[in-house]
């Protein structure tokens, strides 16, 4: 017989957290994927445990929210973690590595391929837990004011790209500038800086950048997915009847699912919008991409050589990526290049 | 302030259902994903909502269980839509159709394209819910005993192959055969059929197709991904309390994130273990391929002429699945290629 266990439900707490979210509310899909999952927390737990999610810069700004949960100034957070390089490089595993692997590959690693069990531990030195909570997909690769044909037109290039695609795109030259999301359409538009890179079609959209720089890149090579991740302090974590662990694990995962679809469903209607004003797409040429694998790989070996935390996931995540390709080069990478092709001839004989 | 709903949880009752899944436990991730539903909406209502899961055979024939769910005899059951072409093709769209979308294009139209819309309405004629519970991902082609060169290769073929994809091949002469996972073996061995197909790398191999019939064609292009669905009757899901549901709902998505990094973490490490054990794989040529795509969409305009369930599913099935196609091509399927690309470089720079 399936016994109910003794503790019944009526003596589960009241809870209420706060989460920092690292997104304002205007990117409705990826400050969204934070307060989707308050909502089925909310939803699955009678609405005894409540998470209140508030907006970038409404309690600490949106990058300072790991800090946040560190030193406890709420309970939680909604970010992408490699806003947190400066502070350790390894913190890029949990969010994007530049032509890393996409969202199902990511998936994988993060929930049955062993990432997971890494990550907590170095999230641990950071008094943290961090469970997947939500996904862009493969992102652009953003807007330039002039086209790019060949390595030399990264030299000297003034970009907005933070994180651990600036390091490398800095050993070709590029000049990578930190800019808050509402000031980068004015520096577009003055020519302080050349080109900026922010998310996909949906977000840069309301952004407005199609107006001030023609040319539209693609792909983002430095985020071929992006995991967002729900930071919980490791104490608070701890304190949690499993039955709420539970509720915000599988919280978590509904987001991913809702996040992901949401995307995959307005990123095509946003590019079409912007195609149909006269943004120009462009592939960035081999030569510049290969250029950018070389720079990126040589930057995680120098990383791993001088640092532990980085070589410890490293290693086990680039032997996971190679046997992932190998088997998304047969089965998946083939059923999507067939119909991509069937696609394409379709649409140049309705012309 | 945050009040707590009047109804407390300690009134919420004890509920128990039967589940009848299609697969057999030898099958443990796809058996799994109806076994992980069943645990999570446990965890999430303190054991008051208990879902046993019966495997294939244990309550009813795996292919019955629908009926099943109709019927009453169980409240729910764990399946592949398609297994149910033969009441109505309309099922497919729930599950897989030939050279139709991906894992990721699948769960947008699902979750946010309009598909969960259309296909309510469509199950609501079955006096069912379906809610989508796993996915398999791109599945492989199958097992041969001999190459297949050209189109006229499938002329007079025996293949065990179901649902859709057999109405497909039969356009090009194939002889499509239905047999039980555990009779497939034996029928290849012997040369009663000369074909099957199965799931992926990781199922197949249990099954131990590799023994008895040497080439491994992919992609499974009827199964560009495989959504899973978690049947409950409509009644059944009527007199749920509403936490019961988004616990269902929400278990069912956690289904889904687990089952697909599973496979994806499972399949590589059996691919490998089949070459090394002498599997040949082999791409289906191109020109065999195109003469399936076209039999396809034959196949669905003639199916769409005489059945309207199929007719108000199919049109925008076919624009979401346009539309995605339209942006996968752009960042995704560039960032994938390219990856993959420079992957493949490095693999011969090892030998």
């Amino acid at each position: 017989a399936l016994a109910t266990p003794a503790l019944a439900q009526g003596t589960l707490p009241e809870i209420r957290w706060r989460c920092a979210s690292s997104f304002p509310k205007s990117l409705d899909t990826i400050y969204g994927a934070g307060e989707h999952v308050a909502k089925r927390v909310a939803a699955l737990t009678d609405g005894k445990f409540q998470i209140r999610v508030f907006a970038a810069g409404e309690l600490v700004p949106g990058l300072a929210v790991a800090d946040a949960v560190q030193g406890g100034t709420v309970e939680c957070a909604h970010t992408a973690s490699y806003y947190f390089v400066g502070k350790d490089p390894t913190f890029a595993f949990d969010g994007a590595i530049p032509f890393g692997m996409n969202m199902r590959q990511t998936s994988a690693w993060l929930n049955a391929g062993g990432g997971r069990e890494l990550l907590r531990d170095f999230f641990a030195g950071y008094s943290m837990v961090s469970l997947p909570a939500g996904n862009t997909g493969a992102q652009m690769g953003g807007w330039f004011r002039k086209e790019i044909r060949t390595v030399q037109d990264l030299n000297g290039l003034k970009m907005r790209i933070g994180g651990f695609a600036g390091n490398v795109l800095q050993k070709l030259g590029v000049v990578p500038q930190q800019i808050a999301g509402g000031d980068i359409y004015p520096s577009l538009e003055k020519g302080t800086i050349d080109a900026a890179e922010w998310v996909g079609p949906y977000d840069d959209e309301k952004l407005g950048f199609q107006r001030v720089a023609p040319f539209y890149y693609y792909p983002g090579w430095w985020e071929g997915a992006l995991n967002l991740s729900f930071y919980v302090g490791k104490s608070k974590w701890e304190e949690l009847p499993q039955q709420y662990k539970d509720a915000l694990e599988s919280a978590c995962r509904d987001s991913t699912i809702e996040t992901m679809a949401k995307y995959d469903v307005q990123n095509p209607q946003a590019l079409r919008r912007l195609v149909a004003a006269g943004t120009q797409l462009r592939p960035f040429p081999r030569e510049v991409m290969q250029a950018c694998y070389k720079a990126a790989f040589e930057l995680y070996d120098e990383t791993a050589a001088k640092n532990e935390n980085f070589r410890k996931v490293y290693e086990p995540w680039k032997a996971f990526r190679d046997s992932q390709f190998q088997w998304f080069r047969v089965a998946e990478s083939t059923f999507d290049n067939f119909v991509y092709f069937m696609h394409a001839q379709e649409q140049q004989q309705r012309r």
